[in-house]
């Protein structure tokens, strides 16, 4: 199953130096999950060739600006295209009403239906569960109601070991129970235990997605052993009293949320306006945790 | 006196082939009048080196949101790059109050005044009057509120002719009066006209930007003799039927705008995503006004 993100900006508050604001756009399985939606997102997506009509899914962190400011221009725009598919849109408290408040002044009637769920930021939330997926609401700090976002494969069924189904002649109509864990009773009544017949597939992969936040143990039980954590990373350390002033991470405190959390891979956005270039933000992550990338627009990460 | 229109902004409705919803930075005597804002106006104002910081004014014709999604991200960056001085905006009823519900539930307090003035639809008014020149809202009819904007530059007093004030031992006192039209008596009694000594200033040049309206002859006086006009063009002229039902304009009935109105020069924008190329739409456009132009994407035009 295809699972893997794009990053769509990695710009913290404003665009600058071709860094466009926060967004990024998960592939799940060729449905896209959108996370975040900075002004100039759908410009991105058609930069980046990601199909807005693929989208099903809109993940809002939180009311700055810069994660949500392209949010109703992509939605006139999937009206435009001829969307008719329904639009899940996951988001704090008053961003329908932001929505409702520029459609309605613009005499749009949009031709698809928006399902709107308003987010919690106090408690974790399953907010979303299909055949792929469940995603989870990560609660963030950063003086306004902000969540993350926890994308968790499903756990796949047992995996089935064909030459003992052949060696004990275990009929096809029994493999689905075997596949979901059951023993296996023969016609003369001897049992063969699940585990001889099946294996366990995969660990499920997860993606983790915080942004925007200050550095905050609380959040570290719930995005354990991820897969690939996305932590901002808005300021170098030196900048940790302007950090905490203004609730953002440090590059260096993003690869010690990475360490503490037995993180894979951790890919570090959100970058400050005052870095040019961003060497000095990935070498100070790399020096704590060596598997770090920049999620840089237009960069594809495999979550595996 | 700098005079002179840079397109930020060429599509119509949604963004596509590299071009971006409607925007133009305007620049009179090195102060920016920004002429709608739509999503990604920013990011564009950086691609083409316009100077954020100069703009004074803003200007929003109307509430569909390709021609203003991009302010309030724009207010934001402003305010985070440190403005302090005042900006005024020009817009229809109920832009300031979506301005005040995103910046509101974002808890940003912008470190500058907004000066607001809502325009009237219905019947053309000074809105603005400065040193350089006056701005009037143009009515115009596209289903919802929505004005153009003409810019005429205020007419400059009269030049001295300097060998007659020699001649006739003028004093340098007087000729302030002499440029605003006063005769000159001397100590002796004789009167000298002010014909005989001056010359008339060159006529006001002019800016009108017509966007989005249908083919409507009644905003055609007002708008008469521009130096430069803009007008939309949103459709070829075999797509009358979809331009009257939207109330857009073809690039033939934009041309007849230009020839009715007696303009000097015709920008056409505001194109549809159904054209790739555009060669279409300034060939018909030409076939009945030759001196039209694309209004393209970081192009500036002169107004002169």
């Amino acid at each position: 199953m295809k699972f893997e993100v794009t990053i769509l900006g990695s710009s913290s508050a404003t665009p600058i130096y071709n860094r466009n604001p926060t967004s990024q756009a998960l592939n799940i399985n060729e449905r896209i999950y959108l996370i975040d939606c900075a002004e100039g997102t759908q410009q991105q997506m058609l930069k980046f060739d990601v199909k807005a009509s693929r989208i099903d899914f809109i993940f809002i962190s939180h009311l700055h600006g810069d994660h949500y400011l392209g949010l109703v221009g992509l939605l006139s725009s999937l009206h435009l295209n001829g969307r008719i598919k329904p639009l899940k849109i996951f988001g704090p408290k008053h961003l329908k009403e932001i929505i409702d408040l520029q459609l309605g002044y613009s005499e749009t009637e949009l031709k698809y239906k928006i399902e709107f769920r308003e987010t919690n930021h106090l408690i974790p939330e399953v907010i979303l569960e299909n055949q792929d997926i469940t995603v989870e609401t990560i609660p963030l700090e950063h003086g306004i109601a902000c969540t993350g976002f926890l994308f968790k494969e499903k756990k796949r069924l047992r995996k089935l070991i064909k030459e003992k189904l052949e060696q004990y002649n275990i009929p096809v109509e029994y493999y689905t129970a075997l596949k979901k864990g059951a023993d296996y009773t023969s016609p003369k009544g001897e049992v063969y235990k699940n585990e001889s017949l099946t294996f366990d597939s995969a660990v499920p992969k997860t993606y983790a997605y915080c942004s925007d936040t200050c550095y905050n143990e609380k959040y570290f039980e719930q995005i354990s052993n991820s897969t690939v954590l996305y932590h901002e990373a808005t300021f170098l350390n030196n900048m940790l009293e302007r950090a905490i002033e203004t609730q953002h991470t440090t590059a260096l405190q993003a690869a010690e949320v990475a360490v503490k959390t037995n993180a894979k891979k951790l890919l570090i956005g959100h970058f400050s306006a005052r870095y040019k270039t961003l060497n000095e933000l990935i070498d100070e992550a790399r020096s704590v945790f060596p598997n770090t990338e920049l999620a840089l627009e237009g960069k594809t990460f495999l979550i595996e």
